[in-house]
């Protein structure tokens, strides 16, 4: 039988001892468990980052224990506090544990959503006393381990009502009279630019590969090519592509079209055929 | 039975193939052997902070080899030169393994102390030629690994006196008359600053939680907060609290409590109720 | 039996999830493999500084499969296209995967140089559709991840002629008349340069252990010494050794020797026995 899988991403870097104390609670837990590190460089408390990077990185990671931990509000209390969750996704019984923030949701919806969702900020598998600042290491990673060791979601946590998990609010692309309206959801640190749009979108204005399109932000109006590598265009100029998870993106040969397009999260661009 | 476990830590940061290049010696003495990375980012050259992290680390981990190398003496000949050491701690059988400049001390009185000490710089396992600047690959990381395949410590070195074995010396915070006179042990990459003191001693003071403080460094004032979590005081504002690691430290919510009180490792701090 | 090895070299960096996807993907295709990471930290693009940190890692990792990605041209079609490739050692068997750029040739002839070799950018193991820019995952990870499976060779692609391997044009330092001719191949992130000599060659321009050196760039001269660790020559002065890898190097104790000499890649140096 293969080892139980539990994959983990977080904001923690690396200049910390953060990461590979959770790894010590999991060995601790669950002996047998082995650990894939997806990613620890989240840009710190940015929760729709880690939500997009996580529902992008598990369509290649085995079923198992996903473990993610973004999570600006640790340790408040009150109307501030967020809940700590475990979910059970509809299909592939993936198994999903984090903050209640939305950090959770756009990755269990590639797995057709949630079935089943425990509420573990008292789990009886938590280390006590708890810490206020390090959920991490006191409650995700050892109900994640308790779960990697076979133990089942009601058994970590108490029953939660599934519509009350907390949704992100996303923006969401549109296509009018061959216009597609298209919003930045993060900038990689190249300066790419992940937008909400899909490859079908951008058909939907009449583009084909390899012909010019116009983008529009804020009034100004850029030339860019539809284009499927960097190397398509000339150096500083621009591109919309198909990432490499299937997204469409923007992005300037050997620049940057965060700085190009003067644009961060959320802005909106407007993308016709040219 | 669950494969033996190596913990690492080190100042070899992730910009060489340092840290890989042991793990692979260590699979290759010892390829049943898990290595979890605690990290890899103590700041280069500092025995303190290297021994300080490690101590609090070692409680989330499994019993097993823990490897630590921050090293400044390396290579060093004559007087200079440094004992390459492995110990046995007295509770629960740990086996530590680095350089004998006071790193490990720390970690091994937090499982009684040091059981048995053995010098490793001419053990059987080392690597040949052993390199004047990469002990970690040439002699720690092959000793752990052997002792991660159940070789016995007196099969990798030869019999150190316990007593022999190098301490750091570290500042001690006291409670006199209500007055606690504290020290910076290591201030992290945020500028929170770790103390060498207990929350018991914060008590001691007369302070409770939410109570306001006064600290004083060199002669100036400044006033706190003791709180449990940043965003009980508001942004830019000191508190006390205790952390993670259940030390006392001192941070500017949103801020550097280094910044803000000029201080750094070493200086003394004395705090009172306020 | 020992599980499966892969070792993995890359120049993704850790800002992304380019790694932890690459893990996911080879833990889905042979879940007994056992990936150590050599580093991810090689300089974007630079396919030479990864062929010399391969070389010199290799002879510390067991035998396996050895998965290295620096792959400046990915995704250029036509005349611009490389491909992709997997080859078997003359000696050990060993495996390695990665672009046909020459970044795998200096390791292989570590191990008496390439026996067999296949294309694999149609391979059956692939990922579908594969993506313009991210080989790692959807080529490279998922053949070496059947490799470690006891795939053979030949089942994970194209038959592919020895010779027609691209090769890395390296400089090579010669000794005419007591004089050392050399380049620097690389300058690791602290400004010491890693030379193409050897410290035999060192040794046959007359210089001995301690003794002065003189080194001469684009006709200025410096005085240096010839010594086995950094602390042997004052701080900020030069010092010519060997490093940890066996070959001759240029440090300033305590400086940086890129900045000291101002020389860079391939630039020529000349050593003089004092």
């Amino acid at each position: 039988m293969d080892a139980p899988l539990i994959t983990f991403l977080s904001d923690y870097g690396h200049l910390d001892e953060f990461v590979g104390v959770c790894h010590g609670v999991i060995a601790r837990r669950c002996p047998a468990a082995r650990v894939i590190d997806i990613t620890h460089a989240i840009a710190r408390h940015d929760v729709r980052a880690g939500a997009l990077v996580l529902a992008g990185a598990l369509a290649y990671m085995p079923p198992g224990v996903h473990l993610a931990v973004v999570d600006p509000e640790v340790g408040a209390v009150g109307r501030q506090a967020r809940l700590a969750v475990a979910v059970r996704t509809i299909e592939q019984d993936r198994l999903l544990v984090g903050p209640d923030n939305g950090l959770l949701l756009p990755a269990a919806e590639r797995f057709g959503g949630v079935a089943e969702a425990v509420e573990i900020g008292r789990s009886r598998e938590r280390l006590q006393p708890v810490s206020r600042t390090f959920h991490g290491r006191d409650i995700f990673a050892p109900v994640a381990a308790a779960l990697a060791a076979a133990q089942p979601l009601a058994a970590v946590g108490d029953p939660l009502p599934v519509p009350q998990l907390r949704r992100l609010e996303l923006p969401a692309a549109r296509v009018l009279q061959r216009t597609l309206t298209a919003h930045v959801m993060r900038a990689d640190h190249f300066g790419n630019l992940i937008l909400d749009a899909s490859p079908v979108q951008i058909a939907e204005v009449g583009a084909r590969l390899g012909a010019p399109l116009a983008e529009e932000v804020a009034g100004r109006s850029f030339p860019a090519r539809y284009a499927s590598t960097f190397a398509d265009v000339p150096p500083g100029e621009l591109l919309v592509y198909e990432d490499a998870n299937q997204m469409a993106a923007i992005a300037v040969n050997r620049g940057s079209a965060a700085d190009h397009l003067d644009v961060g999260r959320d802005d909106e661009l407007v993308v016709r055929a040219g």
